[in-house]
């Protein structure tokens, strides 16, 4: 028998969520929740009903795990402890400094009612969350260094498009190379902000707008651009939109770390992903915690836990014999 | 109160047991056991007494977690099932063929006597186990590739120091950069033996050896170097000494996936390192298992584990908060 998954909100990653599954043999796509008019959403699975989010209580024995797929600012604080009173949950919470008192509100409904929920799931916070945890523990006496990119950023978009004159525009964040070279030559450099990694923008301009005006405008902008050496180009929409519709992302996790009696010897851990698309890959993180989260959940457990608590095996399909004999 | 290690076997791998205790707080050596005559060993800690391997059991009240620095081959499948009958253990058990076999013998032991055991940590087996089995997971429409290298291979040194006319020597398997770019490029290369891996080898030779004899001996001998491309320098003792008396070692584990409904998106995950000294890297993750093997006992746990088995808070000294807030 497959496990049921439901997925509430479908965007970009809840579309993830849905192919991933197709890549699962023992998943299952159960239903699928949108706060849209649920007529209005085509979903790609055969046979597999949309359904509005206000309904999802007269749909709980159809789902074994919900997998929320709405944003970090306003709608997973309040759904994911919310969902967490009748279903077990998976959402992929990326506000770092708010994660603490996210798992507390989670974790207290989710023990409440009995439920399990895994937070903060997909690659960061996610996969390289867990290669800080095994590099840090393996070489205590080390640095740990993350860059991102090359990938979109969507809040830098964001930033870019609300710039006066700016019809539309796409911001790629880059780690300099010179700056990942240092870090894997294992001579544990301090680097900054502007050291690490390039912002690159692509912008359409309105017609008739100060080209000039806008690059000094972003190239400036605090919080989102200052810090940073950036490139502007401007290019048509037309190129915009046949060059810079993807939604790669990647990025690196690095730790350089000593051993030895008078710490004479140095290793370098490194952890990188190269993703053609953010979101499908954010997804299949999502999918593999939720069939840990089912099986947590047939043992008894209870609470919020994050992928530090979860043991590897819980995630893959195979037996313990299995992962032993083709994986160890 | 710090956890305290005993130490079983007082090799390369002991020190380096022994070296990343010094680097973890709340660790502390207990005692150093050895099949030598204790007198003739004399180890780096103040005040870290060395013991007979057969005395052990005088000394059980003294150790919380023994690790067991023995060989594969013929020491640790029979101290590990014979160990955990007394002692929570730690092994590095590498015959990927015979895990499933040890395992078994070893579980029987400890749940028998109420012990924890970790078999087969290490980096390979371990963290390329791990990263093999969380890419495996999350790109389930993909391929693996584990390269490893550049490194000291024991086995193919001794190899060759078994060719007639040689005197000492050191083999280097180094991966192929050609077969890393092509894993790396998405493309699922199909790869044979000789494309993914060199074998570069340092001999001495005899005087009035023939060389030419050596070195045919050495490229077509079979299973160690007649299915790679395999070079050979010659190099006088005191140049071996001089520069190839280190234990370099690392690898590449790169999993290359599809995502999306049609198989349209391309991800490639990679975990590297890059090993100033295998033993004591390999160390530092036995000494990582072994704050696991211990809260896990503290918990009631018994039988035989593997890294697929431990979630990664365990491996943590750091608090459930502060891994969540400072890692995640």
């Amino acid at each position: 028998m497959s496990i049921r998954i439901g997925i509430m909100g479908y965007g970009n990653l809840g579309r993830g969520i849905e192919c991933a599954i197709k890549q699962n043999q023992d998943l299952e796509l159960a239903a699928v929740f949108t706060r849209r008019a649920p007529e209005t959403v085509s979903v790609l699975t055969k046979g597999v009903n949309v359904y509005a989010a206000d309904d999802i209580l007269a749909h709980k024995d159809e789902i074994d795990v919900l997998i929320l797929c709405g944003g970090s600012a306003t709608d997973l604080p309040v759904q994911t402890p919310e969902y967490a009173k009748n279903f077990h949950v998976v959402d992929s919470f990326d506000t770092h400094a708010k994660i603490p008192q996210h798992f507390a509100s989670v974790d207290a409904s989710a023990k409440a009612s009995g439920h399990v929920a895994v937070i903060s799931c997909g690659w960061d916070p996610g996969m390289f969350s867990l290669n800080r945890l095994y590099a840090g523990v393996i070489l205590p006496d080390g640095q740990d260094y993350t860059f991102w990119g090359k990938g979109v950023s969507q809040g830098h978009s964001d930033a870019i498009r609300r710039v006066e004159g700016v019809v539309d525009g796409k911001q790629y964040t880059i780690p300099i190379d010179a700056a990942l070279e240092a870090v894997r030559s294992g001579s544990n450099p301090e680097l900054t902000t502007r050291q690490k990694h390039l912002r690159e923008c692509f912008v359409v301009a309105a017609e008739g707008a100060d080209k000039a005006k806008i690059e000094n405008d972003i190239k400036t902008m605090p919080n989102y651009f200052d810090e940073y050496d950036t490139v502007v180009h401007f290019i048509t929409q037309e190129e915009l939109d046949r060059e810079h519709s993807g939604i790669p992302h990647g990025g690196f996790v690095i730790r350089s770390g000593k051993t030895g009696w008078e710490r004479e010897n140095t290793h370098i851990i490194e952890y990188s992903l190269k993703l053609d698309s953010n979101p499908e890959f954010t997804a299949c993180v999502l999918v593999a915690y939720a069939r840990a989260v089912y099986r947590l959940a047939q043992e008894g457990a209870s609470g919020c836990k994050t992928v530090f608590d979860i043991a590897p095996a819980y995630l893959s399909p195979m037996s313990g014999e299995d992962i032993r004999a083709h994986l160890l």
